[in-house]
């Protein structure tokens, strides 16, 4: 129980390339996406009760199960609502290779991003919006310490997310492989909407605070700005990794350019 | 000063009208905007120092300052840090009526929204997206509550945010008025992106939880789904928003249209 709860920090996780994942919503998708990397779930009576059908699908996977009161659940969790349920699995083991072998057609790739919420919502939209993958600096937070986890409300297991990647040397990968990498940037002169997203490319994100270095946003193909259309200043980063994935998804569903005289 | 920390709570806010605005960007953004609401600025030697443009643009528009140390000011804090500067402003005044007087392009109408996070991350958005407006239903969290306050960075000041409204009484005033109803629904059968957006028109958003009770959805003028790409189940309130009022907003910048034959 105590090597459970020691999953909350992120040295022990990394040391055992394991860790938590709380809560019914994150261990139905859990099981669904990624039951053999499933080592424990420990439930209380009432939430089997309750999420008959996770607990099915568990038993389906051949996942070791363990009844647990609720005070012994919740003295493993870091949520302080675990719901009366905890899995741990293991760390899945994409990279940067693993995901271009699958041909990707939309990327994203977070340098310093120390927000885990903020780390969670850009999973869960890249997910939403249908990315291939999201990669992450190694100077970012743990995209396994449990409130990234979950606030990517499942999302985390249903795209591979790569971490502790050195920025510079994926962005110069990308390129060799025709990876388009755009540069999010306040100041440029390109905006998001003129842009053919068609192609496959990789959208390049630095934090809110400080933005993308300038050793970084130097080597993509292309700067990119948001458009700010009243008088904020910018965007938080999840808000703008949003929108420019939600732009790409919508250029390959229906792809747009000038509009031809006598339309609509 | 405890008069001042009060203001942290909801019942003392609504009581006085006022509210706490900390930080240097919302003070920042809170006297560029909205000068005369201005009640007090409080701020330390050090913030003074460092904020020069801030102290200049307060005693150019008259108002009463505060030097106080670092640990008065913590004291009337609701944030851990405030960095060196707290003001106590008027709450606006604005309704919906003073809304649809300026004859409004784009509006969001947010029906119980209760994370403070969400609630500013959604200001903020419809800021960056030109809303005209933020209209909240009274069963949401306060819009004034510090927390909210805080993560518009400064967009609270940009744009009126109507709070208290009954949202069904809206929702027929809106119709009144020619402003088009849209409310977003998962399983909405007519997509985001089929939509021609270059009318008035309103967003209608419930909570991530739970969505939007029928009984509003169904006064709306069309039920409108953002389609998911890929296997999330949903996108959350502030994400969702954000991509509706992105998606607006760039309709009337540059309308799209089915794509034709032979362009690029």
């Amino acid at each position: 129980m105590r090597a459970v709860s020691a999953l909350a920090r992120r040295a022990v996780r990394s040391e055992r390339g394991r860790f938590l994942v709380e809560g019914p919503q994150s261990v139905r998708e859990l099981i669904r996406y990624a039951a053999p990397t499933v080592v424990d779930l420990y439930l209380t009576e009432e939430a089997g009760e309750r999420h008959g059908e996770i607990l099915d699908a568990a038993r389906d996977a051949g996942v070791y199960l363990h009844s647990v009161s609720a005070d012994v659940l919740a003295a493993m969790a870091d949520a302080t609502t675990p719901q009366g349920m905890i899995a741990v699995a293991q760390q899945p083991q994409d990279t940067l290779d693993s995901v271009l072998a699958h041909d990707p057609h939309l990327l994203v790739l977070l340098h310093e991003v120390r927000d885990p919420g903020n780390l969670g919502t850009v999973i869960r939209g890249a997910d939403a919006a249908g990315a291939d993958a999201v990669l992450i600096s190694d100077a970012s937070v743990d995209a396994y310490a449990p409130k990234v986890v979950r606030s990517t409300a499942g999302s985390l297991f249903h795209l591979p997310v790569v971490t502790g990647l050195d920025a510079l040397a994926t962005i110069h990968e990308l390129a060799r492989r025709g990876i388009r990498t755009l540069a999010t940037e306040g100041e440029a002169t390109t905006s998001l909407i003129e842009l053919d997203l068609r192609d496959p490319h990789c959208w390049v994100m630095g934090t809110e605070a400080r933005g993308l270095p300038e050793s970084l946003a130097a080597k993509c193909d292309r700067r990119v700005a948001i458009p700010i259309y009243g008088a904020a200043e910018s965007l938080n980063m999840a808000m703008a990794a949003t929108i420019c994935l939600y732009t790409s998804a919508t250029a390959r569903v229906r792809p747009v350019g000038p509009v031809p005289d006598g339309a609509p």
